[in-house]
């Protein structure tokens, strides 16, 4: 056994020494805004920083000004490094239908299992090859370490396999080097060098199955890039890789230790200093345990790798690997085909929930159930706009709108893209304003309320969610607006319909003091001579009052003019101050939806209030939004 | 209405005619490793990436050679923008719950509401004030937009309180200007002026309280960063900070759009063009729409940001806000103090899954369930030699443990800094190797197998790990070896004590075919000449043999020798290749454990085999272990 004569645990001395220095107080002069912040009880003092673990500067790097281009090779480790993650690992019909899930995405490159250290994934592993269940075009990887009778019993799993990945690794770190293997930077090359030599020589027991390699310097994030370079030249130099028969050097960030521009560094350097660079596939096999294994992916690539290994969702050892998912969908916002096939999120999801048995957070970029969700209300409004706008710009490009460019406020994605609806995308609390109220409203009950009729329903729902400090729901809204604004469900209540005990009646009893019954218009030629008849029923102004069924009739340029002409005999003095309709769907059955601003009252006891109206007949549901503003200033 | 006169839907031709061109297959020619990817049915090209949205390019960047170096000024805005995205807002024992948590933490900076837009939130913080629960050194902040009536709105609110923050924010981006403002670059800088004045004004309406101004050019990533620079500067203008008296300038990713490095070029970029830099504390506000928000704060502090909006665990509108625990961690992990108190996560979850009612995920940096538990095999066994290699360091260095450099493989945190214990870091299932078995019988039971015994008895564990398919849990593994290599529960059992139907005897009957009843050992002055003397009880070779009570002796050059000398009286061949034995734990009464690797037969028929006993004298735990293993081959 050899070991190098420093200690990582000198380390210590180090640490304890040098870090105070990091933690003055945040701008000096110590006046910031308010007092400083004020050292914690954190022992801060007893960790290294990831440069006094391993010294690296790259100053030729080029990655910082590239962009994302094109889809890196995707390999999946769902069934390997994600499976080994698993309180409960997959059984072969939970592992069945992830391959199948994987397969039907595109994936062409899988790592399968670790055969020869468990025998659930070497008997999962035949069970693929002998039921012929892997495609043509998919190749399979399997791990195994750098050992003699473990890189054998890999070969001897692979039997019939048409195509094959043996991916070999040992760790490399300074730390592991010192503290498991107890070896130094020889020895631990050597165990690389021997493992690519037995796997030439295993390659005649391998016959028929077109083969290829991948070496893992696992641990690569703890280990000096040069000397990581150093084994992987050496095992390149083994295996002696061409152009036309590639094999994969992969550099695991297997802990997470620092920020990404540093893992980029590292990634163009080895790139930059690999042996028969075109021979190689450099790949990726990020971890995420500082919440950055997206993040260090894609720099990663800029940087020059060109393939990624992770897990759908991010499952994977501890904080899992990095998600393939995120990372996909992050390609297409930016207009590269990830050649993956994302369209159905949510059943990917279910899949994934239900193999790995560990739900997603609901924060989960893209999968989780909150992301498309806005409950502010200047989002709200801003979405609102912004679909709208699209539709408008795609109307005038006579463009098809499910494939017009998509640039709406705060959703970097298409819901419907990645399988999800809109209906999501609005939820309203206590926080919202009147934007969500608004597009609910529109979207689900096909009414585009006036601004100001918006601001006035807005205090309501505001009201509403205030008092429940809950989310208000869809069908809260629309009970709140049916309250305030319309006659509940007017269909199959009479003039005389008031049946003691019965609540449906009973409500539209208290509704209001008028109700609509029947109408005629006639007009000349021109609306002004228009003349209005009408059967209102009349409950009074004062509570138990008889109802009354009355005619009333009046004139005016229009019919609306014309029947607050009619309804000044009850004693109701009205005027609009604006007024607006909309239809409510296409086609001649649709129905109309009428809003009225009006003055109700006289003088100093007149109130501005809306109205709402909602029939088949235009003239009816304008004259019921009048109604609608009358009664409620009589509430 | 200003317009400019191009449209951001001008990007539709673009985003369709020049993406194409990014989806050749990876890596030309066409052989890769297998088959190539194929293109997906992901409809790429109706999305504009991000450079043709924002034009932008920083060559003079210095912040990718740069490392993290002190904590930045923090401010939680988990009780505005993490609650207003919650299904249901937190009511006020929750958020005052959520205050005293920040506060104990040691949050010098709280924003705490939106009062113009919230009712909740306005009493909410006049509770604060009113109640006066803000300390002397912690400084509050209150959200609004730049319109006059909630401007005003937003003063009212804070009357009596000793120190606030004004946040005034317009969205300046390039998308919402056109499709939610309608208004072109003037006419929106003209918004943010104008707020900056009305708030001057109002100053007189705020005597008494320490004021300060933050200003977010909201939608920042969305925004031309000169246009950004032109507002911000405008405001600034207006504000006239000092580097006494400091103004926040805050950059908020208000949806994530695309990598980090250029968010952290556009920082840099503001960060160089703003006036009065040393008059203006810069701010990062990201959300993590990518999920990449802890990786764009890290490289955008690099870039020269002061301070951090975010949220614990990262909760927020839709993805969340960047999450401020693992900001905070990932600074500690580099010798780095958070200034935040972040020493019990478990309590900080439970109250921000309490408040929010949103459940994190297993694998949620530094506070999942799941992120420090090595279920792999060859991690398991790689932590627990690190855990022995530190402790040795430590004693070396004479120094203390718990405070000693933290370097132990793919654990990146002492769990104990953060409030966890060890118990979960190693869990077994089919994917683990021995490693994890033997961390856990030497953790939770004392036993230190020998390598050779940890690979016999694995064989053991990985059987039933592959026959249940679930996680083995410590008291599967303790039962599994005792029902293996010890005697269950020998208290209280009689040499006579077979009584049926009692499955706790039962067991022990069935157990083995010999049981040690008694022994006496003398020697002389060395112990070549031990003689011993054992009664033994021996339920003989075949089933539903009488069991009979043995006395046998033998003599020996120690008690090992002696004791198979005495059973070779019994027919039984014993031969010892290897012996280990520990104390478990300290002091006079501690017991002790013994391990013997035995041949045991004669010849072809023998078997080597491991046989394990413990006791508190040393001499019955050898022999024990000798009847263990006889037991086990006779089995």
């Amino acid at each position: 056994m050899g070991q190098d004569q420093s200690s990582v645990f000198d380390l210590a001395a180090v640490a304890a020494a040098s870090n105070g220095g990091n933690n003055d107080p945040l701008l000096p002069p110590a006046r910031f805004i308010g007092d400083p912040q004020k050292p914690s009880r954190m022992p801060y003092n007893k960790y290294a920083s990831y440069s006094q673990q391993v010294p690296f500067d790259y100053p030729d790097r080029t990655w910082p000004g590239k962009r994302l281009q094109r889809a890196p090779r995707w390999c999946s480790v769902d069934l390997r490094d994600g499976n080994q993650a698993l309180v409960n690992p997959m059984d072969s019909e939970r592992k069945l239908r992830f391959w199948n899930l994987l397969v039907s995405m595109g994936f062409k490159e899988i790592e399968v299992g670790f055969p020869s250290a468990s025998e659930t994934d070497y008997d999962f592993i035949r069970m693929l090859i002998e039921r012929e269940l892997i495609p043509d075009d998919v190749t399979i990887a399997v791990l195994t370490q750098c050992r003699e009778h473990l890189i054998r019993k890999t070969y001897e799993c692979l039997k019939g396999a048409k195509r094959a990945v043996v991916h070999f690794y040992n760790s490399v770190s300074v730390l592991q080097r010192e503290v498991v293997f107890k070896k130094n930077r020889e020895e631990i090359k050597q165990l690389a060098i021997d493992a690519a030599k037995l796997c030439k020589e295993l390659e005649g027991e391998a016959k028929g199955i077109d083969l290829y390699y991948e070496y893992s310097p696992e641990s690569f994030t703890g280990t000096e890039p040069e000397y990581a370079v150093e084994v992987c030249n050496a095992v390149i130099g083994v295996i002696k890789p061409t152009p036309e028969h590639k094999m994969i050097v992969n550099l695991p960030a297997t802990v997470e230790m620092t920020t990404p521009n540093v893992f980029a560094d590292q990634v163009e350097y080895v790139s930059n200093n690999l042996d028969d660079r075109d021979s190689v596939v450099l790949s990726l096999h990020p971890h995420n345990d500082e919440g950055m294994g997206v993040a260090a992916t894609e720099l990663a690539l800029l940087a020059g790798a060109d393939r990624v290994e992770g897990c759908l969702l991010g499952n994977g050892e501890r904080t899992g690997n990095v998600d393939l998912v995120t990372l996909g969908l992050n390609l297409l916002t930016q207009g590269i085909d990830p050649q993956i096939d994302y369209s159905n999120v949510p059943e990917i999801r279910k899949t994934v929930e239900y193999c790995n048995q560990i739900k997603i957070s609901e924060r989960h970029p893209y999968a989780g159930n909150f992301v498309f969700t806005a409950f502010s209300g200047s989002h709200q409004d801003a979405i609102k706009k912004g679909l709208e706008a699209r539709q408008i710009a795609a109307d005038r490009a006579g463009a098809d709108l499910d494939s017009f460019v998509w640039l709406v406020p705060y959703l970097p994605i298409d819901p419907k893209d990645i399988g999800s609806t809109y209906e999501a995308i609005i939820r309203v609390n206590s926080q919202s304003g009147k934007g969500g109220m608004a597009y609910l409203l529109k979207t689900n009950h096909n009414l585009d309320l006036p601004k100001r009729l918006q601001i006035e329903f807005d205090r309501i729902v505001q009201k509403y969610a205030d008092d429940t400090k809950k989310e208000v729901k869809d069908e809260d809204i629309w009970r709140l607006f049916k309250d305030e604004y319309l006659p509940v469900e007017e269909t199959g209540a009479t003039a005389a319909g008031v049946i003691v005990g019965d609540t449906h009646d009973a409500t539209l009893e208290q509704w209001g003091r008028l109700k609509l019954l029947k109408v005629s218009v006639s007009s000349g030629e021109d609306g002004s001579d228009t003349v209005l008849k009408a059967r209102v029923l009349d409950r009074g102004v004062t509570a138990g009052a008889e109802p009354k069924i009355r005619e009333v009739s009046g004139m005016g340029n229009g019919p609306i003019a014309a029947f607050i002409n009619a309804i000044s005999n009850l004693g109701v003095e009205v005027s609009v101050l604006d007024y607006v309709e909309h239809t409510m769907s296409v086609g001649t059955d649709a129905m109309a939806a009428s809003y009225v601003e009006c003055q109700v009252g006289e003088d100093a006891e007149s109130q501005i209030i809306w109205g709402v109206g909602i029939d088949s007949s235009i003239i009816t549901s304008s004259l019921k939004a009048i109604i609608s503003a009358v009664n409620r200033s009589e509430r």
